[in-house]
């Protein structure tokens, strides 16, 4: 029996690698460029860039923005870094300290750029194919002179539903895509597909694909089984072990009432580390026994440090034994989809906890 | 016009040293220890801690993990820091550090306590009344020695239902409280209520109230006006206006379609910035124009880094142009009931934003 209070959270490297290895191999004709931003998915940015770097031979990275290309910038001296949510007046400077290279998506933004360049270095342009965010529409690629064209090295879209293989809008934008780069940059680069246009074929991967929650372990090809290895693991531990009494309620604004005499845990995780409190009453906890994985069903509302589960039927827990929120059977895309979300956000929350212990495996 | 990329999160110290003021006076006979756990609910243990030790004289804090009280001490250096979560061997070393007083909530942390006790300073006892989360249960309580009771020198507990005033929770844990103290622990001070229970009346009061939600501006007693002031202020720049053709899809799997033409604004956050995914669809931004503040409706999913919102009603937006998420008017309470959580939860995420521009307001 131990006495411990805080959550640890497990970062593979090892499968990291794997995952990009994998990635590199279906998409073997382009460049795989891995996505960074958002301090990679809450992973850390400096230390997946600094693996990829090393041990894979990463030359090419993405983030959203300027400042967090300073912090790639450390762990990959020899890299592209293409910032997507591009340059502005409030990152001026990032771009300058560690030559990030920008994906211009406005005409505006052109215009700033072309005041501020503060090196040869051909830029990216992003265009609009269909999703109707960022980029260029098709009016205002056509008001760009030829001198204005002559910055850019590579063109990049972004698609709508790459996560589902038969949607039209693929096809769609597909043919939006290559129709305008014939029209406006038939000699450039490019890029139109994150992990989940990779997965749906040669055709959709070009010159660039752009690699981020695959990378991390999340199916972004859901209509069939992951070919990721999971990267996160995620465990708690068990602080007290109480009867609840018949007829007791549990946690904030009493949401749970035990219909029978129950045992439960408190385990020393919540929302402030993360835990989706959507997860309420609804998500579970995991106890491996053996070969065996119980599962404790999460009781009442979660709070801030705390989650209640039900562990009547788990033989034996202890205190200071270690819950599981995310393992290798139940993943970021089952907590996302238990969460009424996806595993994108999850991932992204987790990992910004500040007060977990950090543990990296790097095989 | 601009061209800017980064959200700008402001937090108002001095409407927070305000809140801690009003909530002082509300709780008179009683020590208003500031709650800062979870970085202080994402606005930076450290900073909060230093302002009020500073500008308020506040003496008693409350982290929940031995990790974050070691942060708290280097801004409070003569303070008394209670953990919530108590001690155990993966925090004992930080509690050794920074003379932190741990919560004990069990016999077995009790009994880790009576090994590792590094002080003479008397701890804290959390005895359960109704919440069923850590704490003593009443037969525990029984196996004290007196020797054992000696190591406390104060007892608490917490209410799960103290945001709804006429609760029954509320009398029944309240009552609960009075007798285990009576019976228990007659001479030592008291402690029952955070925020919530605060604003239930003097009875609910005792020595000491654990005062956090309510400091950072939340309404922790929605049955009445808010009497706290709001402390942060989220906007983002917009990045992109477009023309949205009638019959487009907007965003990841085209969950909305524009039924007729619509002028949009890209805006440079999103849900890696904590902006909860749940407002895809369904939240707002708001941009000001003279003394009238116009809404415009998130249209799509939320993605990591930016939101795509309707403008077709509101006059001459420009790029460079903040929208605001929160502002005096839509509240953290108003967010987290768009988004169908509570305001603690939007709170804690949004404040972990690393690539946020954080403005400190000192008034």
């Amino acid at each position: 029996m131990s006495i411990l209070t805080r959550p640890i959270f497990e970062i593979n490297l090892k499968n990291l690698l794997k995952n990009y290895q994998t990635l590199q191999k279906i998409a073997s004709h382009a460049i795989a460029a891995a996505v960074v931003k958002d301090d990679a998915y809450g992973l850390g940015a400096e230390r997946v860039a600094q693996y990829l770097y090393e041990k894979a031979g990463c030359r090419c990275f993405f983030v959203a923005h300027g400042i967090e290309g300073e912090i790639v910038r450390k762990a990959a001296p020899e890299a592209q870094i293409y910032v997507l949510q591009g340059i502005g007046e409030d990152s001026l400077e990032s771009f300058k300290n560690a030559h990030l290279i920008p994906v211009i998506s406005s005409p505006q933004m052109l215009e700033f750029w072309k005041k501020n360049r503060f090196f040869d270095t051909k830029v990216m342009i992003n265009i609009e194919t269909g999703l109707n965010r960022l980029g260029f529409r098709e009016k205002e690629l056509e008001a760009l002179s030829p001198e204005d064209k002559d910055l850019f090295g590579c063109v990049m879209s972004h698609l709508a539903c790459g996560d589902e293989k038969d949607h039209f809008m693929n096809e769609h934008q597909l043919s939006n895509f290559k129709r305008l780069k014939e029209k406006f940059f038939p000699n450039l680069r490019a890029s139109l597909s994150a992990s989940d246009g990779t997965f749906l074929g040669a055709k959709f991967q070009f010159d660039i694909v752009r690699l981020g929650a695959a990378l991390y372990g999340i199916n972004t090809a859901p209509y069939r089984e992951n070919q990721m290895l999971p990267v996160v693991t995620l465990k708690a531990p068990v602080l007290q072990i109480a009867d609840l009494p018949k007829g007791d309620f549990v946690g904030y604004s009493a949401t749970y009432r035990a219909a029978s005499e129950r045992k439960i845990a408190i385990v020393s995780i919540g929302y402030g580390d993360g835990v989706p409190r959507a997860l309420s009453n609804v998500g579970k906890l995991f106890f491996p026994r053996g070969d065996k994985l119980f599962e404790a069903r999460i009781i009442g509302r979660i709070s801030m440090d705390n989650i209640i589960c039900d562990i009547t039927d788990i033989p034996d827990v202890e205190f200071g034994e270690y819950a599981f929120l995310l393992n290798d059977f139940y993943t970021l895309d089952d907590m996302g989809r238990d969460a009424g979300t996806i595993s994108y956000e999850i991932l992204s929350r987790l990992g910004k906890n500040p007060r977990k212990i950090l543990v990296e495996n790097k095989g």
